[in-house]
């Protein structure tokens, strides 16, 4: 097979939990291509590909390397036109931007606090002291502070999403009748907490689960298949 | 002239402050439609085309009503599809429900305490009494609660804006090279702020305030057109 995608993964392999992989599997699996799916621990990933990128996704399509999810997104829209469209349309592809910046500067924080400290502890050792020194430097606390903020940082999770649930009274899923890549943009940041922390924090009748399950289901039910 | 568009004002019928309908006024200029605007304060717009709707913006298109700011974008675009597209597509429509969705559920709180004091004031006083009735059981607070919370509250919107500005790495607006509905649904949330509390509360380095000032400078000028 000559489509390679190279996602994020700690010690065991069969879990993937990058975000912005996520959006890329379901990327990839909307166009109905194939690809073989290399998960890759922190510390491996500069040596990818002879360095080509610091951070996964990186997509190889034969000859073609791309990195980053939504640049592998537009590929993919140029690439195979013929497939079903990830955008619908340029306005799509303008506010898919939107929503991407909706889900890294308001839903990413919040996920990041309530799942630093799982990730961690999925990592392997040299994985660990990477992640620990990077994050601690970023967040300016220790990982261990993380957890006991749990339960407000749910508050928060809950309240970022409202603008999901105002979408959902109206369609289906964030792209209308039929999910859209900015539905996988959001379902990526989603699937990263499911993978690092168990079942999301979210009541059975929150309209936004009900969504997220949807998208679980598609495409052959590729967002369950993990560990 | 055979459209009519009624919006929202107080005693000041030059400063219509409402930010639903001053999503329409810059549709219904997008599509270079001509339009006689009639603001109408608050506790008037029951009355209005017999009773056809509690809220506005509602239009007036020659024999035909529609009300709400997404439905008459939506009308608009059905209607007029020989002039500049609101939407940019299929997928531009379904994701503009989403911007609605972020500029309603996330935004729009922070405005209402921002301004709302202000806005009463604005009104005469028939509105003032319904005003300060509905607005003090909805948000469980006095009116004279919000201005103290000021400062705590511009730092929420700086930060809810921060969607706009990832964005706006990307391109000039929020609908791409050229601005599309999604533009004007926070632009109108924005101005409502401007038109009740006076210039924005943003650094002029902010590329969320340059933006707003490019919708500004839209159709004319036309959302520098009041007071």
């Amino acid at each position: 097979m000559t489509r390679i995608l190279y996602t994020l993964c700690g010690r065991d392999e069969r879990r993937p939990f990058s975000p912005h992989s996520w959006k890329t599997v379901m990327a990839l699996a909307h166009k109905g291509l194939d690809f073989e799916e290399r998960p890759t621990p922190f510390t491996e990933i500069p040596k990818l590909e002879n360095g080509f990128s610091k951070t996964v996704p990186i997509l190889r399509d034969g000859d073609r390397l791309v990195r980053d999810s939504f640049d592998i997104a537009l590929y993919l829209e140029e690439a195979y036109p013929d497939r079903p469209t990830l955008f619908g349309g340029e306005g799509g592809k303008a506010l898919s931007r939107f929503v991407e910046g909706v889900s890294q500067t308001l839903v990413h924080p919040v996920l990041t606090r309530l799942a630093v400290k799982d990730i961690h502890d999925m990592l392997a050792e040299p994985d660990q002291i990477y992640f620990r020194e990077t994050r601690e430097a970023y967040l300016g606390r220790k990982l261990e502070e993380f957890p006991p903020m749990r339960e407000a940082e749910i508050d928060n999770l809950k309240q970022r999403l409202e603008p999901i649930r105002h979408t959902l009274k109206h369609q289906a899923f964030l792209g209308g009748a039929t999910p859209l890549f900015a539905d996988y943009i959001v379902f990526g940041a989603l699937q990263w907490l499911r993978v690092t922390t168990g079942p999301l924090p979210l009541s059975s009748g929150d309209t936004a689960l009900q969504w997220y399950e949807r998208c679980l289901d598609l495409h052959g039910a590729k967002g369950r298949a993990f560990g």
